[in-house]
């Protein structure tokens, strides 16, 4: 018996928790056990790392950040992530390798194909079986996290020609891999991505 | 104008920090810059993630700890050790990519290339232009650290064996590259290792 692997992707005030909570609770009520976690900071390793990498004082290298990244994802899928898989659930994660290499690799000076290497070196080469990307135009992302009148951390803060950057880095992953990959309109009510959501899901566990 | 790099390697107890002390004493006397700094905790950033991989409470996943290590060496070298190579100085490290390697690869469950690999990424290639092996049986080690009666971190704490190989993986790499590394016994006394290591210096910079 193995396990099913979602990742939810997207940039910030796309709606990934929202829609990973609708999906968990759809799931679970249909008897599957679910286990939702999130990078960076799905491991008290993680949460420690998350620390420095969004709340250092002063730059961090750009290969020490994504090195930190991909450490947090070592020991996450290493400790967490492999062993719900091995018993049998459905593993739903916020973010996980195609942020590491849309904001890395496209975002930053380094470049996508070594990020992406790295990321699979940290995992030993675990992919997902489905990845939801909710995407959104960058400028009605941040009217939404301005409403919401969140505290920005570090990368929420960088400016919008970088998220409309790392938001073509997404589609182009997507359109790469258009079997892993599902993509919905981030901008449409919630509900009815829920059901987009909804579907493919029941028809890849079917 | 480039500087010069130099490395000290060795176990636990091997007397690295008494010989790079002396060395540094000793250039600086023939009107050296000298930067001294180890790995990890050479940064701010290095201090963190060293308290993560030495004090965090359970076990981290192999490549994690790897990738941790990587992390600290490439803010490391990019923020510390390659300005000062800039400006013309001697940097003196206290551990490096060959630790990593001896430690991580031929200690543990993860191949030797890949963690050289992994460090040359994190790095951007620097290798030192001098590595002085401070070779020491594990046995006399051991009872060096015994008899500084210091409380064992969760690296000096592992067993005897470990150490063993830890050594031999550090002869090995010595053997591969004869030009970079001098190895030198450890048990010989404080004063003929630092004579030893200051001739070599001496010939390396004229």
């Amino acid at each position: 018996m193995t396990g099913f692997f979602i990742t939810i992707e997207g940039g910030d005030g796309s709606g990934k928790s929202t829609q990973a909570q609708l999906l968990t609770d759809w799931l679970e009520q249909h008897g599957h056990t679910v286990m939702r976690t999130r990078e960076p900071g799905g491991t008290e390793v993680g949460v420690e790392i998350r620390e420095i990498v969004l709340h250092h004082p002063g730059e961090i290298a750009p290969r020490a950040e994504a090195l930190l990244y991909a450490a947090d994802r070592a020991h996450h899928i290493a400790t967490k992530v492999r062993p719900a898989l091995a018993r049998g659930e459905i593993v739903i994660q916020d973010r996980y390798i195609d942020s590491s290499v849309a904001y890395q690799g496209a975002g930053r000076v380094l470049g996508a194909t070594e990020v992406r290497e790295l990321s699979l070196w940290a995992t030993d080469g675990l992919l997902p079986d489905l990845t939801i990307l909710l995407d959104l135009d960058e400028t009605v992302a941040r009217a939404r996290l301005n409403a919401a009148n969140k505290r920005f951390d570090r990368l929420e803060a960088e400016k919008n020609e970088f998220h409309a950057r790392v938001r073509a880095a997404f589609l182009e992953l997507a359109a790469a891999e258009p079997t892993r990959f599902l993509v919905t309109d981030a901008a449409a009510p919630v509900d009815t991505i829920a059901a987009i959501l909804r579907a493919r899901v029941a028809e890849l566990l079917s």
